[in-house]
């Protein structure tokens, strides 16, 4: 099981930034590419007043912060150079649909899905969305979110892929911010099971791929969550990729890169599940030669030992 | 809006240590002077037993370790080297002042000062004073401890400025040490000028420059924050700077460098309400090319090409 | 005080992966070996279900994951390579013990220390034995694990001294994943001495050094409770050695390397004491020029330095 694509996570909320620029960013995709990668997911488009691209929408209805690059064109340019396929992430309120409000949620988010898919739509390497919501139950108007942007997105583009990458509300599903590592109200397989067969059931058609997150469960529980997911996605004609978290869930400080070990575990539960393609979240903090985490650079070569790939994180530091 | 100064952290109580020698220091004063760094500012002498120099004061009367080495005059030989001027913090019980008995904060204090310019106080680059104590409110007693010390080290010093580095009691003004990151008692701007207003009142003729912390707050709201502070020196006679921090209080790691769009967004908002200087917390964990931070490196290079500044990162570290 | 041993974090349950291979190892025990160190301590051959070695009995009794990689094989390698001793330490079930149950925990032990013995036992650096139960006062059945622990380690290898490294109970001992760094339920220097003369009494004979961990109370605390320490092991025949902790516990981000003043203190405090000899906790992490907290490599320098070895951290980074 080889991780062919990553996330980007801009904007980020809970992992600090590496303040790169350009160049930082072209080795960045360079690295990649030397390690099999070939899809790149933007996060988010936007996250509260947080723009990735110079939004007219966000700036007037939401008040966002004129950012001071366009990551979107930096990011479809690179993804270009470096031949790979690109899915832009819609925007998260960070408030709407927590509160109740998913309408406003999906008002706006309609809103910058049409002003992106007129500023990047002819892009060559845009080739798919991500609806950046996440969630681990059925709960916060996820079907209606997910069914209505996942159709507004096809629509809008031709029918491009779209992607989901939700959690399993397993023991490790605490907030990012709380000292806890250990959740109180983690579900098992059953309640899982039975709420995704829900959710997926009401969003066939306007979502085409499912990436659970690897990193809420304990590690001997993956591989009887991954069975469920991959034979409801097979059950809603759905693909069943694994976003296999590169960070490490299980130490105080949140959150450094995972130890290989760990990722080996997770990734050969997704191989015995049958799960089709492997992603990560991510690369460019957590495997990178370049990242300012220097664990992961170990983490980039063990990965690519495994896998008798030439790629050695040396070769990549500028 | 420039950044033309930087705390010293030494001795730093939530920052961890990055156990630089002379060799290091000297590298790091080379790379401030290269971003425009002017200034430096110890924040503190001491810090409950700690010390920055070998004061026979704290060691005899608050049971102070003696220091492996002289930071006060390294500092003082390396501004000399670069022509920066030096302010020297007063002295943190880290417990007087909290537990009611700012006398004995003032007095302890006093001694410090007549100490450290008994030592110091000839040499070139001693050019002001910083008082430790940081607040956000009309408390502990800070009136009488900024209005008395602040007197107390410009009459020794031959009238030598005096600077103080106030927090807002905002959205964001949490314990370092607290898991949150949102503050449950903050205040708006309209009591945060009510406060300051007799605070600054209290304080006139002692203390020479203000300079805010820019980090309790969010985004948006700094700049109605940062006119009322410009207001309120304006009317007692101080020059109102900012203290622009260059780490990230939004994320679970407390704390890493800031990102650059943060960082930007809050020296425009500083230039907008006409705050005359920017000093930043700080250069050498969250900006400088030889952090242990990497991500301070990038800060550094963001920095410099948005300020047409030639110096770049990479030339700096060893 | 000279630092002559550490421990190897194999499996860390608190302190994240550096996703080092052989070539790192190598490279980091040269380092190890040029600051003088001649005794490495893997403080557990197993933590719950991971593995640091491909243990049959773990796999079988306790669902253990098979590790890609025989760490203590390697770790015996390169302790052959640099002519160090090897300490092997014990199992930590993470449950049985704190659960009431440390009868499990012995016999599940005692079949470790059986595979152990007989697949790693004839090698040259095999040199102790690491009772890997930390305990802070006499509970959780310590009194029995430690007797007959020890007692089985040293019949099965023909007497090989036994190692413990217990905590202080002191202001400073709290859990690492909270945010706190203020113990509330600390005990002081008599009841300290009380509990230990109590453990030590019912040990003796079975454990034949006791290297306490340094850094969970005050530092002007520090030699008090060493001079405890140390009259108690000579009085039940015990060597005393002193575990100086090479990690900063008095800042939010748990953990980075200490300040080198912090451990300078601490060293001094176990001199005075008498104590005979100083290992710390750890090496890789926090004092390695390899380390990814570049910190360490500062620690590294600063600890030459003082002690005139001629080793620089610049030297050992690859």
């Amino acid at each position: 099981m080889k991780i062919v694509g990553t996330f980007l996570d801009e904007i980020s909320h809970d992992i600090p930034h590496q303040n790169w620029g350009r160049e930082e960013w072209d080795c960045d995709f360079k690295a990649m590419h030397a390690m099999g990668i070939d899809t790149v997911v933007l996060i988010r488009s936007g996250h509260k007043r947080w723009m990735t691209y110079p939004s007219e929408v966000l700036a007037k209805r939401e008040n966002g912060y004129m950012p001071p690059v366009d990551l979107v064109d930096m990011y479809l340019e690179f993804s270009e150079k470096y031949g790979m396929k690109f899915f832009l992430g819609t925007y998260d309120s960070g408030c709407y649909w927590h509160n109740g409000e998913y309408r406003k949620e999906l008002d706006i988010n309609k809103a910058v899905v049409e002003e992106v898919w007129k500023k990047y739509g002819h892009r060559k390497a845009f080739k798919g969305w991500y609806l950046t919501q996440e969630v681990g139950r059925a709960k916060l108007g996820i079907i209606d979110i997910y069914a209505e942007m996942g159709k507004f997105c096809k629509s809008i583009s031709g029918g491009l892929p779209v992607l989901i990458s939700p959690y399993i509300k397993g023991v490790k599903a605490v907030w990012a911010f709380s000292p806890e590592i250990n959740a109180k109200d983690s579900i098992g397989v059953d309640t899982h099971s039975k709420e995704w067969n829900e959710i997926l059931s009401g969003i066939q058609g306007a979502v085409d791929i499912m990436a659970f997150q690897d990193g809420h469960c304990d590690y001997h529980e993956l591989a009887d969550f991954m069975v469920v997911n991959k034979a409801l996605a097979t059950r809603y004609g759905m693909e069943c990729w694994t976003n296999c978290e590169s960070f490490d869930r299980d130490m105080p400080i949140k959150f450094l890169p995972i130890k290989w070990e760990k990722m080996l575990l997770k990734l050969k539960a997704a191989q015995k599940a049958g799960v089709e393609r492997a992603i990560t979240f991510e690369f460019s903090h957590f495997m990178s030669p370049n990242s300012a985490y220097l664990q992961a650079g170990g983490l980039f070569d063990r990965y690519c030992e495994y896998n008798n790939l030439p790629a050695r994180a040396k070769d990549f530091r500028g």
